[in-house]
C-alpha cells in the first residue's frame, strides 16, 4: 500500500523564532492583528507500507531522524491512504 | 474573539524541489521506501477576529500576501477557536 504522509517539524514554544518575528512584523504592516506568528517545515511524501499502522509508525521514525529534538518537535500532521 | 491559524505553503507540483530532493535521498539512505518528498513552509499564528468566518477570510489574505502564486500554493489547513 501507499499512504500520503504529512509532517510538520516546528520549533518548541519558548525558542526564538526570527523568522515568525519577521512575518509578524510584515502582517502586522499590513494590519492583520496577528501575533505569536511560528514558521516551520511542512513535509509531504508518498510512503510504502503493509499497512496504515505501520506506515504511522514509519512517519514517527522519519519525524524523528528529521527534527533536532533540542529545539523541534514534529507531528504526523496527516496519513492518508492512496488508491 | 482569538484564533489559531495554521497555514501551509508549498511550492506547486511540477516546481523542483532540490530540498525535497534531498531529504528523499537521506531518508532512502536509511531505508525508508519513500518517494515524491517535497518541503514547504508552515505559519502558525493567532489572529484576532470577530467570528470564525472572519478569520478564515484573514487566513487565505494572509497566505496570499506570503505565499508566490507563480511557484507556491497555500492551504488554511486549521482555523481553531481560542478559549
Amino acid at each position: 500500500m501507499k499512504y500520503h504522509i504529512t509532517l510538520l517539524i516546528e520549533l518548541k514554544d519558548g525558542i526564538l523564532d526570527p523568522q515568525g518575528r519577521a512575518v509578524e512584523g510584515v502582517l502586522q504592516g499590513l494590519q492583520y492583528p496577528v501575533e505569536n506568528v511560528r514558521v516551520g517545515r511542512v513535509l509531504e511524501m508518498e510512503l510504502e507500507a503493509p499497512s496504515e499502522a505501520e506506515a504511522r509508525a514509519a512517519a514517527h521514525n522519519i519525524g524523528r531522524a528529521l527534527s533536532n529534538p533540542v529545539m523541534e518537535v514534529f507531528v504526523v500532521e496527516a496519513v492518508k491512504e492512496l488508491a
